[in-house]
């Protein structure tokens, strides 16, 4: 099993005056990318995290390097991986490559987020729940790989 | 004399489904003070940077911790300064204050650009000119630093 | 007394890849000029009115006319005018000079706003205190005007 | 044959500070949509317009009614139609249903875009090779249509 990607079509608006894309929206698309990604490994809609189960995930700390230029109508994977489940905080990691030449680097990083309630913002632990569908996503995606690597 | 603070008014859009400035709006913030440090400080159109002066300043690096909760019709001062000119890149520094607090730091954080050309993205040693306008301005900064400290 | 206007720098994330100001900004800017006029005009901050008011603005609907390329570096000026105040709506005007040369307009729109309170979203008649504030303010302006007409 | 529809996906970063999208956001989701259209139906890359066949395509009105109060996690499927072509000029229609009730309308408008060349943002008559595309693709549709109708 490969880590999740999400695909992201660079759009006319992402592109800024120097013809390139617009460094922020390469924040943008790593939020994009964990919203698909809870969606779509978890199983866990993004807005209902926020409002059901009154759970917001601000960034304390944002890094991110840009190894290559970005241009209008390119297409970017964005690979999400979870890098560290702390007691409040948890840590994630994101690889865009070229859609084009999926092996090509073109962006990485990583952010922390700590969990707070959305109605008191409040900061909490990072729920059960939460850590639970966390932890059992990273041993199916391990033993995807292990397998992978044998057949 | 003090660096170079550009307020910031948050705006209705920037305010996330969380209720809080969307993280990567910081980095917009971030791009909008150092045009105005060119601008205001250095006397340099960041217009005519790109176009006249045929010089473009992608980010290959940032980083950014969040240290306080920011809402709609809060008011940041972002302080630019010049952490490192290098031979083709240079490293700008970022700290938000509180408007309405100066001493209450909200955010901070660094990104390194390199100098291209505008027309061929070509990468470029830091020109010249731009090497002396930045470092009369940190000149200038010490001086009054040096002249505040003992008023 | 003239009529209001905010004035808005074009900055370097407005650009499109066409070179221009990617035309849903200006509705950006629109926003940004009423946020401003309640604040400047009316006393009353924005958020205060969606949050401590209990009161949104939601727009239902929206149109405006590009009359000159606006680029990188420009200013607009955005004047705001009250057009008309209905029962639960009220539709407000917006023309956008050129910093650089006050006669010249380079856009102009207006749209209607419908009254909700925000916490149910419930549709509700344009609040009493908000009409006053408004046929106060439209009826300095046309004393102004008046004034500013014998002068 | 049904109109093209383009879904989209209410982002996070789309909802403004009273929990609904931000209403400019609805005509990036129009010029989304008609890039999706440009590249789906017609088999032209927008960037290759713009960039390739030196055509850009400046809006010079645009009207939007907003009907229903969208937020994040909805989807919205926009159909794009021409509505008119002119000598330099073309008119999209556009409306956007929710992606859980195809039948429900969200939100519908229209803009004129005129000709221009990229490069000197001159304005041209609508080139040949775009006006057969549009019309051959008008009557496909209409055929489609009338084929459906039909069975």
């Amino acid at each position: 099993m490969t880590a999740f990607r999400n695909p992201i079509k660079v759009c006319f608006s992402d592109i800024d005056n120097a013809g390139i894309v617009y460094y922020p929206r390469f924040m943008h698309y790593f939020h994009l990318s964990i919203e698909e990604f809870f969606s779509k490994e978890l199983g866990i809609d993004f807005a209902d995290l926020l409002h059901k189960r009154n759970l917001s995930l601000p960034t304390v700390h944002v890094q991110s390097d840009f190894r290559q230029r970005v241009k209008y109508g390119d297409r970017i994977d964005v690979e999400v991986r979870i890098l560290n489940i702390g007691r409040t905080s948890i840590t994630w990691g994101y690889k865009g490559y070229r859609g084009s030449s999926p092996e090509e680097l073109l962006v990485e990083g990583h952010n922390t987020t700590v969990c707070v309630r959305t109605d008191t913002f409040e900061k909490i632990e990072v729920p059960e729940w939460l850590k639970k569908a966390l932890t059992d996503y990273e041993e199916a995606s391990a033993q995807g790989a292990a397998q992978g690597s044998v057949s």
